[in-house]
């Protein structure tokens, strides 16, 4: 009998949205900490001798190793820059197949570019209206901000002689996409947050694993992502259950307590 | 009697903006073209046996290749991430020493990040204000949009649940800097534009080169820049002298043009 696959995916780096074709806003994260899980699952899944495919999801920029030719077979490489990019892989993975595991390490822009538009312009497009309709409601200056006269163009650079705003709508979450198309799937989600504590870090990964039922969250604070001392907290089934530093024993924890918990739940 | 050392300062890279510590804005540029002019540099004026010293201000993830050690020497490496860092460096430089050129690669970012606000609680206090006073003024209305309550939180993540203006001001222009400092730097600028003619192309290197007094400028297409087949126009005097192609006959052309233009105007 012939063992069954083990399909994983991984998701490595940071997203970019394009502004003007110059400009973009990105995500910080260099990717490395994906590629670590990419080489943990790797030896992992060997040791066991079992028969294991990575899709390997990246950014252009982010951090790519080198790997043995053997390994290298085992791994999809696809490239996907924005969170567009990301959502359609995604969704074409997990609607094409089983998936038994979803390393997301990601940062994935929430925003999309909307547009761009000169402070004084909106001011002017503003006043205007006040002055033909001084009843104006609420719901009519919204129209304003949201779709104003007088939009920079998008077609060519951005010139930088008074102050802009820039607009950015919500885009779609790539994570709520996993569980709806293979709830099977088990899901370690990452959080990463900036100038918060613990119990704020802690409480926010639980709610990331609520909202979309990750079965396990690797939740850290900027300052402690450094090279040498990256560490955080890992989280399933609402407990706290490990502490690793370093990117790679990070990863190693992952794909080792990922396996534990999944066969706990079966 | 000892030469005179030749001071040369090159940028590279493209700086970023950061927005809410973990989002950043960004500006596309791998410091590639920037690398090779420094390779260019150090490998003509060896060849010629003068004295040079190359301060090379990049950005973190500008691309850095390998020197020889007695190459390496030559060179005073900077890193500068953000539009204050490298204005500062460059402020520093230029007022310290004499600058014999000027090689200015980099891709800088025009704007300052400022705050970013949701669009419905900019409404809601626009719509408070007109309520209040039905006359309100446009200079009113700027003095909001410019300095809003209710802005979201810069010590914190964004959070993504609905549309948000980031708000930006232009930023002090390095290049500005360069001939105030140094009137005899011999300055190359840099002009990357998208979705523009040639014609709209040189234009725009010719107001660069105006307004900041550049004595050379290589003015290129988004679309021209792949690895590959780099190319643009490199103008002086109000003509374009060269049309070289691949990065390090760019390169070259420049280092060879600045020094035989530099000569004919002294």
């Amino acid at each position: 009998m012939t063992q069954p696959i083990i399909q994983i995916i991984i998701t490595a780096g940071g997203t970019s949205e394009s502004i003007d074709g110059i400009r973009k806003l990105t995500n910080s994260s260099t990717g490395r900490l994906g590629w670590q899980c990419l080489l943990a699952t790797i030896c992992d899944f060997n040791l066991k001798k079992q028969c294991v495919r990575i899709h390997y999801i990246h950014t252009h920029s982010a951090f790519i190793g080198t790997l043995d030719t053997a390994d290298e077979k085992l791994v999809n490489f696809i490239e996907a820059d924005t969170n567009q990019a990301v959502y359609h892989s995604v969704n074409e993975l997990t609607t094409q197949q089983k998936i038994d595991y979803f390393i997301h390490t990601m940062a994935i822009s929430d925003f999309h570019y909307k547009f761009s538009i000169s402070i004084n312009q909106l001011c002017e497009t503003i006043s205007k209206r006040i002055k033909y309709d001084k009843n104006i409601d609420c719901e009519s200056i919204k129209e304003i901000l949201k779709n104003p006269e007088n939009i920079l163009s998008t077609e060519t650079k951005l010139s930088s002689k008074e102050g802009i705003y820039m607009a950015f709508d919500p885009a779609p979450k790539v994570i709520s996409l996993i569980k709806k198309n293979n709830p099977e799937t088990f899901l370690i989600g990452f959080k990463l947050l900036h100038n918060v504590g613990e119990e704020e870090l802690v409480q926010a990964a639980q709610k990331l694993r609520e909202k979309n039922n990750c079965d396990m969250v690797f939740a850290n604070l900027l300052s402690q992502t450094d090279n040498k001392g990256h560490t955080g907290i890992l989280i399933a089934s609402g407990q706290i259950i490990a502490r690793p530093i370093g990117k790679a024993p990070i990863a190693q924890t992952i794909v080792r307590k990922m396996q534990e918990y999944r066969t706990k739940n079966i």
